[in-house]
């Protein structure tokens, strides 16, 4: 079994899965330790750990869990039970199902064979972000301004990363890039980890409202869009974090490369077009309310919005493949013909 | 003159200028009292005042304090230097430049001349937005969805709006429609100022992140798109809020009528197309940081970017006049050559 590694986001050692709060961060760097499959669908849940691949991971971990815990006597349905409750935690998560099952069909042997399951996916998904990181670089020119949206960085894919992983190698080998990190509302996954990411990286960065881009690229301050992806359609329709199919559309507009950069395991050959990707609708109160820290260090969680308004909370789009320039992925750069 | 108006955002009563104090609401109503220009023009500065016909009223009437204020000796010399103070406030609003020329020109027979002409700006501000109202309300049919950026409401507009006149006159006459409000980040004028002004007029509606119009549009959620300006130049490119470009790119793109509602003070025909509009940057904390009530109604200031990280923050757009349906005036509704 591969040792506890604190450069991942998502491990586990035995029975305890570990993963970076990511609701704590960019604050506070503090771990989240569970040693219970419950605990680690609540994880899930409350976008402790979030990200395609990290989701993947510690959904995986997840079953591993349910397999060691599963009473002799009753051991598949426990299984079975487990299984539905994981692929509950985030309906659109492509990599989360993808997870489940594989380490599901290895439990239904042995908790063992589970275990060494979901470790490989552990594995396959860090090496699946560096080799997008290798490949991915090759988009990226000396001097490059690079627009990403979300977080798909290690954070979110185990340990390198989809979209920021071309981005870290081309800074890493020295190229300089500059990057525009969408903050990405309601959640501020841009400004909250993406930042905090790029920060830890060294690689140059400024965060911008999500209404900036437009902007940026009329006039031409963006040379490549990069994002990852929660979903990929066989037709290449993609589904990430909401706002991607404005930066797509307006990409388009400005002639400007639109890449999504995503394991394998986000391609969902099962779907025939973005038309059949669940959208998943979160509670209006992300909108509503945000969460931050004052001068003082402390936490706050206030309301931004005039009290007495809803708001509604859809937390993904699909991008129609129309939109999208390629896709970025471990076995190379792809039109939407070759996925 | 005019005996104050509490329905009014701006309004004076001899050399006291009353305004709603923006930066207060949603969560409190509180009033901005300033006895002389220096003081009024920090109210336009830090946005106690906002939204293009309300910042106009409110020049106009900093500038007839600046004329009170002038010493008989030096009285030129003194109005000069305010107006240059009084313009250099907020360089991209087109109604300030129009409202401190008109007041300057007055002034300078004497300050009772200037005392009129404010007063008669801020209620030619009032008429405009009725009429705007009444006009484009032809255009909401009944059972539209309407999506709307920023805040260009009564608060905006001295006292009916520009973008929400037509929106609230047309759910006063009986028709049903529903409001989708773009939280407008940095400041969210959207989820503050217009969601509260929507309650106040009871007009269903719900707000949404910047990111969630394109799903809106793509899906058919969207029935027109009605925003205020800041600027419009001679060929109807026009300047408003940031992420106002995004929302007509992907409404053109979604094939979604997209219509800018202005009062006359806010064409420039001196200003050929937009790209002579000049683009005012804000301080970056406005992205890093942001203001909101805590459950015991004590106002925290938190910031919700990663620490160590900057932010680039443009507050206006130019949307070129491709991308617009439409211009809803006073004097009815124009295509981009009839302005």
């Amino acid at each position: 079994m591969k040792k506890s590694n604190i450069n991942r986001a998502v491990w586990a050692e035995k029975c305890k899965v570990y993963l970076i709060d990511q609701t704590k961060l960019p604050f506070k760097e503090e771990l989240y330790i569970s040693d219970n499959y419950k605990k680690t669908c609540e994880a899930i849940v409350t976008m402790v750990t979030r990200g395609a691949g990290s989701i993947g991971a510690t959904a995986g971990f997840a079953m591993m869990q349910a397999a060691f815990e599963a009473p002799k006597d009753n051991y598949k349905e426990y299984l079975t039970k487990a299984k539905k409750e994981i692929e509950n935690t985030r309906p659109t998560a492509q990599d989360l199902f993808a997870a489940v099952n594989r380490v599901y069909n290895k439990a239904l042997n042995s908790p063992e064979d589970a275990e060494k399951e979901a470790h490989l996916i552990a594995d396959e998904t860090s090496e699946a972000g560096k080799l997008i990181g290798e490949i991915g670089s090759e988009l990226i020119k000396d001097g490059y301004n690079i627009l990403t949206h979300c977080n798909a960085g290690p954070l979110a894919i185990v340990e390198y990363g989809s979209a920021l992983a071309p981005i870290i190698h081309a800074h890493q080998n020295g190229k300089n890039v500059f990057v525009y990190v969408d903050e990405t509302r309601p959640r501020n996954q841009g400004a909250k980890l993406t930042a905090w990411e790029l920060n830890k990286a060294g690689v140059p960065h400024v965060i911008i409202a999500d209404n900036v881009a437009g902007l940026l690229m009329q006039d031409r301050k963006v040379d490549i869009v990069i994002t990852g992806a929660d979903r990929i359609a066989k037709n290449g329709d993609t589904a990430n974090k909401i706002g991607t199919l404005e930066k797509a559309v307006l990409a388009k507009e400005f002639n400007i490369p639109f890449y999504i950069a995503a394991p394998l395991s986000t391609f969902d050959n099962k779907i025939l077009t973005g038309k059949d990707i669940p959208i998943e609708e979160r509670d209006e109160n992300e909108v509503l309310y945000i969460s931050g820290e004052d001068k003082k260090g402390e936490i706050h969680r206030i309301r931004i919005a005039s009290p007495g308004s809803k708001a509604y909370n859809p937390a993904f789009d699909v991008t129609p493949v129309k939109y999208i320039t390629g896709f970025i992925t471990p076995d190379g750069i792809k039109k939407a013909n070759q996925i």
